[in-house]
């Protein structure tokens, strides 16, 4: 496929950014492309005479957005986008990202060829996340990486019930819980002690923080599975329920959190030389031969 | 789908293998079924006059292979019947197995529904593993649960680099790496600190033992991913390959163990009202309220 | 030694307090002891006609201090009695204690043959906990089970600094921190992925909760050592403090925890026959042999 | 206190051995001191006439014993050593060592700060194993990291009591169980799972391998209890007892492992500006920030 109407959105505040939305101009507009920048970033430097829309307008109308920032950033975007289906490519302003694999000095070798359809695609399912109180929808939100249970303003845990395909699971005390797409398995979920989920799986895993129970263990699940949790702490007010830990709502004793796989998607556009592999041993230490225990 | 041809395989030695098994054909005879046992088991008890027939004869013959005896017992016929994609079904002479869920005491009532076409099927897959030396396969077998490379007869590591699918993923020095089913993640990779799969989810899990390096983590993959460990340690003789525990093959530094999921399977055929969870919550203590630690 | 002075402390509101109450007075009184009961407790029985104390006149007054309730009950009591370093005894009412091991319906005989100078004693230290900001002390308390720093109102990873006897150990980024005594080490930290510490051993760990950084292992100290841990992150009032679950202080970037061990101590009087591992067999679920997995 | 007879024990076919050991002789002649070089290492090079005693003599004779290797020719070197508790100091030939902590470039300045009475020591308790056989001692050995009970020549996991002080702690299945000091907390029982031990901690870790009983967790006492472990697998020569991964002793069912510390140990000498945690942080990677998992 080729691109020809390009979004892009940026990271406030973060360093470089302005000199990196003009090259990134300078780049697309080398190709013929059309560029639109997000009006939240192009509002910030007037001088440059972006083009702008907002977010609603990049989603309907380009068909490549281009994130420059963090994975943060990466996915409050990629929320937005995913029920447009829309091809995304992230260049990351900081440290080495999962999402956001594109190194500004590598940026202009790394475009021309992805517009010249040299490049990979990975496409990525999100959850849809309900809040349910007495059979009402309270809250809702999409999720990239992770959704997440968890005591909120208290000491105490919390208590809950798993049901999956409506057959029960457990009931836990914990800390909370997180139900990780395989994209937020090497986030939060890895803190927890889950596995890691090799991106193209249909799998989705549940990682308890801080179980009581010590015989529990990370379950992984089909993707198209409805998973169900139920508060049955009477503590009111002492859950909280966030999605990618940027959308945060709260949870009260006898809600149900809906998690399911809507029909939207992320589809992310890497450098041909992409290997998912290479990204795990860099961000997590694999990349040399074990060096680290005593010799035996 | 109704059964006509029963086939049944036996475990030797265990108590009440003799009065299950005429117990069971009493069961099956009543229906009119066509009842054949493994000759192995068979020849024990001449005096029964037990219909016998060797394991290839089942495999071809018969629509419906149960087996009285443990998870040991299944696995190992299972193993052999994968190619034929025979519906099982086992009754575990013993404690509650995750493969045997029948008990004895409920057999008559569960196979009598069973074989009025009132059960749960549920399909796994199983694992291809072919040791590889010098460009010919030296070693092949099987697995349902697991697939184990382990150090063998020595107290120094082993070292081995992971490849899935051509792409290299790491390199690790550790006491063994476990590739497991979802069927074998409530084995021995559990008690390597695995993840549990979900039996239905299309995936295999990779669980290193005691790993030398600090970051590793399981991984969990689709299990159309072609695996290659490559025994990269210079000990000769130092590791060993093993198939559900069962089938052993000695390892050389150089080989190329290869794991494939091949067009195979097993139908496990359970009483309607199954449930994966409520196994998991026996088997391993999930069944009551959290109660273990300290009050807080 | 002998014990003259009893002094009660009971739980509101759990059932059979009353009638567990007046047992025990009238074992105490059989015995010719003098029995004191806390008087938040015994007005609400007034006509009981308990008589009755305030906590601080039986922490200087009493030689034995009985508590009834559950681990929650002891841990109050007991961090309000270190500094008198208190022989005390828990009877608990409702599920087996680590700490209120004597149940209700052995209570008669048990407390007959320990006031008859039948019993074991058992020496657990506690901790001090001081919160300084800007060089000046803002808040403190004792805590026999775990200090516990861990954000706070917030789904963000907070940061911190460990140093121990002045020497820096690492920054980490977390949900938090549990640094627990041996009698904690059953409690919280073993939810967070602890060791257990046997109960005489004059030693600390400090266990991540949800740690950033995969290389990231529980530490085990000696308990003289000074614990400090710097709040680096620049959140405001977005960590919590907590001793055993029960005193909470609010943190803020720049805030020092320091964690020491003050010159007191709690005594824990139990039966004869108390064995410490058995304890941790009926807690944790070792009591039985190894049934959980799956056969091999 | 101060140096005179120097003992030096060489890790044989090491890259720049030969070199590293003549630099040596030079420094320490230079400072005027007497120094022996074990026979084994001398022998191999004739032409240097390197002054030869045997390792008994070394022990006996020599106030300070160098090793030039890596920790694996240290742990040897130091078994011998610790019954006549002499100081030794080690020179890492490879990998930074967690006990040959000298790198051979700043040898020169280390070790004339060392020999003018400019170092910190640092004393390390080593642990005693005896293999009990219908009571009689059938093996025995030291150990400064480990004592390790694991499976050997077989895939069946092994079964075994352990009893601490006379008092029954629990029957496992396992593929093992390893016994640390503090010292070998950061070698093999890290890669089981155990946590770190500060070296001046007077504690053992208990590590399980791969338990089957998800309950399991590391168990930290005090180095002074007499830990028993009894083989109770009824699998003859499935067992193998090994101390510090170079001493191998066979065991069969019934074996009673028993591990004490006697009244020997280590006398690390280290650079003055030697501290514990910077040598964990370069060696398990907690020298930089965290920076490993995916923003959130």
């Amino acid at each position: 496929m080729k691109f020809n109407k390009i979004g892009v959105i940026g990271k406030f505040g973060v360093r470089n950014i302005e000199s990196t939305l003009i090259s990134l101009r300078s780049i697309l507009e080398q190709e013929k492309l059309e560029v639109l920048f997000e009006d939240e970033i192009s509002n910030l430097y007037p001088e440059q005479n972006f083009t702008a829309a907002d977010r609603l307008y990049l989603a309907e109308y380009c068909d490549l957005v281009i994130v420059v920032g963090g994975d943060g950033s990466f996915l409050d975007a990629a929320r937005f986008m995913a029920p447009w289906k829309k091809p995304m490519l992230g260049i990351n302003l900081g440290r080495l990202g999962f999402l956001t694999d594109i190194a500004p000095e590598s940026m202009h070798d790394s475009l021309k060829a992805i517009l010249h359809g040299e490049y990979k695609s990975d496409v990525r399912f999100v959850l849809q996340c309900k809040i349910l109180r007495e059979g009402k929808v309270v809250g809702q939100g999409l999720a990239m990486n992770d959704v997440v249970l968890h005591k909120w303003k208290s000491a105490r845990m919390i208590e809950f019930e798993t049901i999956i395909d409506g057959e029960f699971v457990n009931t836990q005390r914990a800390d909370g819980v997180i139900v990780s797409t395989p994209t937020g398995s090497t986030a939060y979920a890895l803190s927890g002690g889950g596995p890691i989920l090799e991106p193209s799986l249909e799998a989705l895993t549940l990682v308890s923080i801080c179980p009581h129970t010590l015989s529990n263990r990370p379950l992984v699940v089909r993707s198209d599975k409805n998973i169900e949790i139920v508060l049955i702490d009477n503590n009111s007010e002492s859950a909280q329920i966030t999605c990618d830990g940027q959308i945060n709502m709260p949870g009260l004793a006898g809600d149900v959190i809906e998690i399911t796989r809507p029909d939207y998607y992320v589809e992310l556009i890497h450098p041909k030389k992409h290997e998912v592999f290479e990204v795990l041993r860099a961000k997590l230490g694999w990349s040399d031969l074990p060096k680290q225990l005593k010799d035996r």
